[in-house]
């Protein structure tokens, strides 16, 4: 219950001491993913997600004062997770790897209700941090476009963002727009077709 | 009100006669896209449909039970417009003016509350309309593909589908996926990698 006193004082740095404040934030953040996967975003109750991480829904409303706050909150935290750039030695290798690892994790079945929750957020709340979101993605994956070029498997001047986008378009088509499953024919398809597109 | 006493029989030849039943369909369909793009998919009521549309209620219940099924019956109704199909004699003059009419079209922001009610449809009340929606959209396009063969400017057994949905994957991404507006350099890019993946 001292979570309902304690000062509203979340700020970045406090937060990053792995504090009393980012505990509880971190806890309320894990609860509003798990509430998101079991009920998804139509049904998501801040009460429970309030009970499940221990603290008072006052908490919670005083750092997310919306639903949709909470929830993009808490997808930026599920997002942060450090991606692995792969780096094989050469681009078909690394595409290929990355390809792979980002269908294994985003093709899961348990998170499309989360993915679709995020797809169906108006413009207007989520464009945002769809849009901050996907920059810091195609940024943190562009060092395998970039080795590529400095190799000369690549021209100079390749936007890795173009290359990247075309690699990751038809798996989110796939899986949120025409609800087709993912398969390692398509999956390497891809690849050849970024390669040749850039 | 007669429409309330009238019989269920709107069976598929019935619905192509023109008759009163394919009325009262035509405007149920169209009050359920009016209200769409009006209040979006969670604030739709059945209610004020039947009232827009100038039926009973319960006309509009006995033909599709859920709001679901008349929401996806209004979607098929408007995705059954034709397409299109250029003919410019090069495979990228016909690429370039049909990705440049799918993004007028289904670039529309006002389409975007729809397009992202249809997104958020979880896979068990909507896989099965948007996988088939899909393969009839890539199927009515593939006629570019197989001239393109005929014309040997892309290798015989070049499986059309495959090429198109390459070519429609960004332009779903960008709007429904990572909130990026669409340009026409993009789209000129995205031809391009079309046809250098074929």
């Amino acid at each position: 219950m001292t979570a309902m006193s304690e000062p509203a004082d979340d700020d970045a740095p406090r937060r990053r001491t792995g504090g009393r404040s980012a505990r509880v934030r971190s806890a309320v953040l894990q609860a509003t993913i798990a509430q998101l996967l079991e009920v998804g975003y139509d049904r998501l109750s801040v009460h429970e997600v309030a009970a499940a991480a221990g603290v008072a829904p006052t908490t919670v409303y005083r750092r997310w004062p919306t639903r949709a706050e909470l929830i993009l909150a808490a997808l930026q935290e599920l997002s942060a997770v450090a991606i692995e750039v792969p780096d094989t030695g050469t681009l078909e290798g690394d595409l290929r790897s990355l390809i792979r690892s980002i269908a294994a994790t985003v093709g899961q079945p348990a998170l499309r209700p989360v993915q679709r929750s995020i797809a169906a957020l108006p413009d207007d709340v989520a464009g945002e941090y769809r849009r901050s979101f996907w920059a810091d993605r195609l940024d943190r994956t562009s060092a395998v476009v970039e080795r590529a070029i400095a190799r000369g498997e690549l021209p100079e001047g390749t936007e890795p963002s173009h290359v990247l986008e075309l690699l990751i378009a038809p798996i989110w088509f796939r899986l949120i727009i025409s609800d087709t499953p993912l398969d390692d024919d398509a999956l390497d398809r891809w690849v050849r077709a970024a390669i040749a597109a850039a």
